[in-house]
């Protein structure tokens, strides 16, 4: 209040709309859009726009835009080939937003597509702010501008009361469809909304552009995204930092498998990124990511209704049912809560409030006769109450049509009091009138048990994430890297040239030298100590093993000449750099850490522990670069196998401390370096078992 | 027809029903019982017994179980105490079959235990069958037997009108509250039901009984089942078997967790049994098992609405809505579906029937116009009629109240015709409107994606489920395992005694011998061939590594000297039997085989590849023994780490019929011994890289 207004306060909370090629046929899209906007309530001024009628529905209309005089917010759904003249008319009587909802542009593809170049470049010449083409349109809740034509939107007037005291929540969607099909469901479970906003082709404004304006929007408290593709990272990546602390996110993301990414390509005509790269991305900015529906509105509901999220993940279970009880113990416990046994003295506090038969241990079963004399709310309030307890669910048949048996608002009461999560679960589809009678008492019903339970386990997540390190001042200079990579066309560096490469930044990998003879080798294997290992250079020799170029354990001079001789011949003529000579590693874990440029992200870390963990199991994890160390032990932490460095076997614990430093300083040369570097891999760096660091035994550089 | 009724038809479809203790007040649960059985529609004949009262609702109340007649069926739902009284008068009287609903028996411990111990003598000594106590008696929807208080079934008399022509299923459930509750959801999705059937505490007729009666009923199409632990497994397997190709098993399993075994422990009185175990047998029978209720749901669903089930898996997906069909694309490839790119040839037959801004690839994208033109239902016949795609998924948004845009019943017919499976998915939740149009043509909507598609997975793989093979003429003599077993109070076997045991039963283990002094033991790895290792035998000793008495890769003699004097000293005085002496085996896969005997379901198998894949990522497979070869081929074929016998990182395909004979033999062993052996653990198995078959490097059994 008071500040600025968003600069996409003029096109969604417009003062006055224009429907280009508005009709009075309300069969017809131009004519649903326009019964639409002015059936939905709102209060600014709707001007229809079509020479071919002098009013519709009683109010006149303009035979072009300028005799309308321009609008906040033109509306354009009329026939593709006709929209860059119209947008033009637009810009021409100073319209500075419009919403493309017309079909056929790039997701047509061939003539089509460059209809949309026509569209984007009327954006940037004129400065009009252009959201779609091939979108749904948008609707603002609050004010009520219906600036679409979704069969859902009408539905959502005559709504039941929504959730009392409930946030908002503010939707952006790539697919118009799943956008409002958020919405309607959402409705159906008494959510609240501020705006549904489709984005479409996205020629000019985008995803992040909304998110920005959410993240300022007193109205919305819960941003929910459906996401084929971020076309513009850096500003969706302003957006998430913004949000990060401040208010959740949570991401619908599709196109992971190969048939989506073909779907959102023919779709919206996007190339739906590496998923892992997503991944990464929203972990670093604690956005709520899913590919299912039901879980990502369980998490906006959950979301909506809960204020207080600790991030401990004990659980309290009350239900009328032993069965519901064991139903939903299995499920938390599958979604990673803990389900403890409640102690003797709190246990002794539950059984007086319920018959004989129930049970107090957790899962707390109140009996179904308990629940009708006031035992669940008893129980949920000593639960909420005891520090033994992070978070309650309230689990019920609530199928009845007749009113609850119990006082649900003293429940919403007793969490707030607790400053703790409760969550309602009905194993019966709920009815109408207990739905809101819920909703009055200011709580979501949930029916989908998998979706709600990984809800709270990813919101759990997310709320522990950090606000991200600052390390802008520690990346190197992006100058200095493409000065220090070696020049010409050459794609991979060879090991000893990247190498050398990175000890220019700080980074020592193993002691070893470059050998032109035998007699240099056996110097260098002196100086270095046997054992030590013998490796062809050369760049068109990619995979060294393969050829026969590595040696390995060689012991003393007679080894290392005989040795020499077959490393070099496996060169097989192609020119050589040399032979390196390498001390060889103690022994220790062998990890792998890469880094990949992702065409939406840029340049990602990637750690794994070498061989099966990673071939066969996919433990690896992933981190946008750069990275501080700190982050950095903490990604190697999260794999499964790095229980083989916590004293796994009796085994003395690790520090991971050397190969955090080393994660770090490479994903530091990869963010400074991602105009001039395609790929890093360093595998495998070897950590040894005896606490004397690391050594990279081995690493690989493609340039760009 | 025409063949002799189940025996517990006369309880399941009662001529008469006499309802113990009824009373007029239908707030009470007696007189809710009696009220329900006779608003329900019962044609049969209702008897109250009750000495307060002459007459009820008109029907004349009879003073005691001898004065109506007996019944039969009697239900009881009067305070604990009393119901033993009320069983014997009752059997007096020549009832046959009794439903206790009454609460407070074993699940409330103490004195209330002792009451069903008495309950379980009085069916044990007058053959009268009881189900219960503490049970939600059960419904049958064909007879309209309301023999139960479930607030869930008056709401199913005024229902909506099922799906046409879909199977009915039978439900069995050991929780009332969720038997009922999944009656409440099926409903809802205008699914068809025959029984409803809660077996509560099963102090006599248990969960395998009502299964036994399902299999048989023609009634019932498909089962449903509530288990928290199974209570007679040798029952229960019969059955199972019976319905294993004839009729499918829907099976949702709690008590996973360690606090839903203290849910159910508490509730039912019941032990949960150990997941794998459950996991393994159901997976033998076919059994479509899971532990989400709305997955349970929609496997129900998709059953009784499907007949072809074939085992491919590659889905078309049909939808107005590029953003939906990327959504279930991405939710299919997750469940382990192919949605392949269709054929251009494909492509080309679909694309005039949509739209040239539609998607003809797969998903297929109609866009909205096309749904509304005919495309959706043209697109589905295409793809289903193809070989190119398995099934189809029918993507939709069925929000409106209006009816369909497009011909539903054209949809069935074509999944029919093609002998191919259809599922429809609603991406906003489907109108009644639409769901009843929908069921009138067939078909069920789903609006739980990830349910629908996990339910899928599971009932493909069901469906490729073998008949288990007979193994039975090939189990040794249980006696002859009890014979060959050491004598006297030992529990566990030497590595030396477990081989030579094994060695009786046919299970060759690796080439070694017994040695009493070194000599012996020079003169025994001379004729094994060095390099030899040796293990120190004792049966106090049970982790011989730990203790220092394993000496490995003992090249000469005067290496074995040395070692055999420090092997010898690690049993530190300790009673010995001598010293091992094994020829160390060649390289390979060290694999683990287990054998453990689960309380619920006897030895159950288990094997995993040894190290890191069992012990971090818990890649182990488990399976009920006996099993045949071909069964323990496709048991190591499972596991994930199996990729490394199939030719990984370009070594040659790996064959494994001598482990799996291996497998075999030893399961059949533990079956046969059941009795006398606790627990097998051969590990290492090597298997060996070269060919030249297997070694068990290490062996250990412990007896009863």
């Amino acid at each position: 209040m008071g500040s600025k207004p968003h600069a996409l306060s003029a096109m969604l909370r417009p003062r006055s709309v224009a429907v280009i090629g508005a009709s009075p046929d309300t069969k017809k899209l131009n004519g649903e859009l326009l019964h639409f906007l002015i059936e939905g309530g709102y209060a600014g001024d709707v001007r229809p726009v079509n020479p071919n009628y002098k009013e519709i529905h009683g109010r006149p209309c303009h035979a072009d835009i300028a005799a309308a005089g321009g609008a906040d917010l033109a509306l354009i759904a009329i026939p593709a080939r006709a929209v860059p003249a119209a947008l033009d008319q637009c810009a021409s009587a100073g319209v500075k937003h419009a919403v493309v909802i017309s079909s056929g542009f790039a997701e047509e593809g061939g003539e089509s597509a460059s209809l949309q170049t026509r569209v984007a470049a009327i954006a940037r010449r004129t400065g009009m702010r252009i959201s779609g083409p091939n979108s749904e349109g948008f609707y603002n809740a609050i004010d009520r501008v219906a600036a679409t034509f979704s069969p859902t939107v009408p539905r959502s007037w005559q709504r039941e009361a929504p959730i009392a005291g409930a946030k908002r929540i503010g939707i952006v969607a790539q697919s118009g469809g799943m956008g409002f099909a958020i919405f309607n469901r959402g409705i159906a479970s008494r959510l609240d909304f501020s705006y549904v906003i489709t984005s479409g082709n996205e020629v000019d404004l985008t995803m992040a552009d909304f998110v920005d304006y959410l993240v300022d929007d007193e109205d919305t408290g819960v941003i929910g995204l459906f996401c084929e593709s971020i076309r513009d990272a850096a500003a969706f990546e302003a957006a998430a930092a913004r949000a990060l602390g401040r208010k959740p996110i949570v991401m619908l993301k599709v196109g992971q498998s190969e048939a989506g990414s073909r779907a959102t390509a023919s779709h919206t005509a996007s190339i739906a990124g590496w998923n892992a790269a997503y991944d990464a991305f929203f972990a670093k900015y604690g956005i709520i990511s899913t590919g299912d529906v039901d879980e990502a509105m369980a998490a906006c509901g959950l979301l909506a209704t809960n204020s207080s999220w600790s991030t401990g993940r004990r659980a309290a279970i009350v239900t009328p049912s032993g069965g519901a009880g064991a139903l939903v113990s299995d499920a938390m416990e599958r979604a990673g809560f803990g389900v403890p046994a409640l102690s003797p003295q709190l246990q002794e506090k539950l059984r007086p409030t319920f018959p004989s038969y129930g049970a107090a241990q957790n899962p707390i079963d109140v009996t179904a006769q308990g629940s009708r004399s006031g035992a669940l709310v008893e129980a949920v309030k000593l639960v909420l109450a005891s520090d033994e307890i992070d978070l309650a669910i309230c689990v019920n048949s609530l199928a009845a049509e007749s009113p609850l048996t119990f006082d649900a608002a003293e429940l919403a009461r007793a969490a707030r009091a607790a400053g703790k999560p409760i969550c309602v679960y009905s194993y019966t589809l709920s009815s109408e009138a207990r739905r809101g009678a819920m909703a009055q008492a200011g709580s979501m019903v949930h029916t989908n048990l998998a979706a709600m339970a990984g809800a709270m386990q990813k919101i759990l997540a997310a709320a522990a994430t950090p606000k991200p390190e600052n390390l802008s001042p520690k990346l190197p200079s992006a100058a200095a890297i493409a000065e220090t990579l070696p020049g010409g066309n050459r794609r991979a560096l060879t090991e000893w040239d990247a190498k050398r490469f990175l000890r220019q930044f700080s980074v020592e990998a193993s002691a070893e030298r470059l050998a032109a003879s035998a007699e240099e080798a056996l110097s260098a294997a002196e100086s270095l100590g046997y054992p030590v290992a013998l490796k062809i250079q050369s760049e068109s020799i990619l995979h060294k093993t393969e050829v026969g170029g590595v040696a390995l354990g060689i012991a003393n001079a007679a080894e290392l000449r005989a040795a020499y001789r077959r490393v070099l011949a496996s060169a097989g003529g192609a020119p050589a750099q040399g032979v390196l000579v390498q001390r060889m590693a103690p022994r220790g874990h062998e990890v792998i850490v890469g880094v990949f440029n992702d065409p939406t992200f840029g340049p990602i870390v990637m750690v794994g522990l070498g061989g099966v963990a990673v071939e066969l199991f996919r433990d690896v994890a992933y981190w946008p670069a750069p990275i501080s160390p700190t982050e950095a032990e903490n990604l190697l932490r999260s794999l499964k196998s790095a229980r083989l460095f916590e004293g796994f076997r009796g085994a003395a614990p690790l520090s991971l401390a050397p190969l955090a430093a080393l994660v770090s300083q490479v994903s530091l040369i990869a963010a400074a370096g991602r105009d001039s570097i395609a790929e890093f891999e360093l595998n495998p760096v070897i950590l040894h078992g005896d606490g004397s660091g690391i050594t990279i035994a081995d690493a690989l550089i493609r340039t760009k």
